[in-house]
């Protein structure tokens, strides 16, 4: 049976342009920090890599430290400095910063002191999109990248994370991207890499990944292929509130991601469904993908003011460019028939 | 003119194996941390590596933490330790310790309290192998591996950290190998992956090549590989001798890497070196790849009681499995031409 992939905020698939500028990184022998031709040739493919994502978020080269993923870039840039947030963020960022910012029904952050706050710029889990706060110290924009138009110089916020997985690059990179003048304390030391921000020698055919997917992430979003991906998300949320008038679709009525769908029947665990649809050929999720299978119910629906009931009883779709109305057509066939037998087992 | 590359130790060519393994990861779809199919599907692609390293290096699955390189392994295993070391640690380890052991003229560092200190395996310029002393706290085995047996659960270590661009996996993918009972501190928090103690989706491209080249550098050592190569470096170092009576081959008479080759012409500069057998075609390195590209007097030289001046002319010709004889022979030639002209410069 083919399976159909429905989890793209976990992590999207690929990009064909990332695994040929990888393969084409396989090739390149020598050390970025040796400086014969060998280690030049390595800093030019990183360098490269630096422009284009620098393009794509609306920054320039300079502001970019290349990490090993969100995760580092987040403890690069929150580590030690207290800030507040909300419990809508995800878990890199409640690691380090004290979580006493309240959220609205529709997700959105209440933000009194934005020089000491950190706000995402759009959810994993509901894909609403933030309206940032002037002067932020620090924002998440792993989920916006390639989905809705970011320009980190636009965006007021002194510091920026990105996640090459999360817009068709491999995993295991990504970038913290700041403003000229700010000097973040280093995690890792030693080398000198990064302007002395992080040592390390750098993942070169990942980073090469990370650069054409942006460079990729960001034709689409121009040429509108994120509108149309926004149509089918539209196209499957009707289908479903047609087959299940119970259904409560978090976010609705906000700015959300184009390619992002969650949804509770309060009672129908999200788990099980999980479950369900993945024994049915669909792979979706019930909140974040992290924590190794946990499934909790969501902090990010408790935030938004919904029960204890409804928060267990979530999942999320998420899609991407390749996914076609058929698939999607086809899982809200599979899901409703299997919410039809909910409703006779609840009944 | 095609090149020739000598410079193994700062970073190994990807090996075949490397190769396949990581095309074959781009194809899985899903986050490791995922419960569904393409999730499982993803994590067994993990755990299949870590077997692989497990074996190369002489530990148990469980005993090793994946990271994005040796230097973050570095910062897991020494951060907030204020461990000893000796300066002919790497700087990623220096970054952590305070740098009071002493070093013998063949550069064995001289322990007084293994439990407080840390001491490498083999140092990265001269080649150098220790004895590591029973109980010691933390050793870099990063130069280690691939070239010379080691095995952590008989190197009396309690942790050691290890590197894949090294042995001919990519760069950017390392591992913290730590005894069962050990519970460092994370540095990078929030998604609980690699037991809690690393968090962050998993670089499962990287990782599935350092897993295959871990098992493909295994092999080649118990083939013997490396003595062959050892055979090829040691003819070299005849050659270079005896064109060059006063060459200082570093650590000569102690115990080496089998592909290392370290040594000075007291006055002729390694930056110098470097340049001209660049332009000649050939890649080799004054001391550490690290700090882009500043070349400096080698602390390393210096901690063996060597004086400034040989310490900033010191170079190193590092090979590996498929250097032939045909080019160290003409390296030889090309290295043996410039002496000459130092020679007469000088003269």
């Amino acid at each position: 049976m083919s399976r159909v992939y429905l989890d793209w905020n976990a992590t999207a698939p690929l990009r064909p342009e990332a695994r040929a500028a990888m393969l084409s990184a396989m090739e390149a022998v020598g050390n970025p920090s040796s400086v014969h031709a060998e280690g030049r040739g390595a800093k030019a493919i990183v360098e490269r890599a630096r422009a284009q994502i620098a393009a794509a978020v609306g920054a320039s080269n300079s502001d970019i430290v290349f990490t090993s993923g969100a995760t580092e870039a987040a403890a690069l840039a929150l580590a030690g400095r207290d800030l507040a947030s909300a419990a809508v963020e995800h878990d890199c960022v409640g690691a380090w910063t004290h979580g006493d910012l309240s959220v609205d029904q529709y997700g959105a952050v209440e933000v009194s002191d934005p020089a000491q706050s950190t706000v995402q710029v759009a959810n994993s889990e509901t894909g609403v999109v933030a309206v940032l706060p002037e002067g932020l110290a620090v924002t998440d924009a792993v989920q916006a990248i390639g989905k809705v138009p970011f320009a980190f110089s636009w965006s007021g916020a002194d510091m920026a994370f990105v996640s090459a997985h999360k817009f068709g690059g491999p995993k295991g990179v990504g970038a913290l991207v700041l403003k000229q003048g700010l000097d973040p304390k280093a995690l890792l030391k030693g080398g000198g890499q990064e302007m002395g921000w992080r040592a390390g020698t750098e993942n070169i055919i990942g980073i090469a990944g990370m650069g054409a997917a942006a460079e990729a992430a960001l034709r689409d979003l121009e040429a509108g292929v994120m509108d149309a991906v926004a149509e089918r998300r539209d196209a499957l949320e009707v289908r479903l509130k047609a087959g299940c008038p119970d259904l409560i679709l978090m976010g609705e009525g906000a700015k959300r991601l184009p390619n992002t769908s969650c949804f509770a029947v309060p009672g129908w665990k999200g788990e099980t469904q999980v479950m369900q649809m993945d024994l049915a050929g669909f792979a979706i999720s019930a909140g974040s993908a992290c924590s190794s299978g946990k499934v909790k119910a969501s902090k990010v629906i408790r935030a938004m003011g919904h029960d204890e009931l409804t928060a267990s009883s979530v999942v999320r779709v998420s899609i991407g460019t390749d996914t076609t109305m058929d698939e999607l057509d086809s899982f809200a066939t599979a899901w409703l028939r299997q919410y039809e037998k909910f409703r006779a087992r609840a009944a």
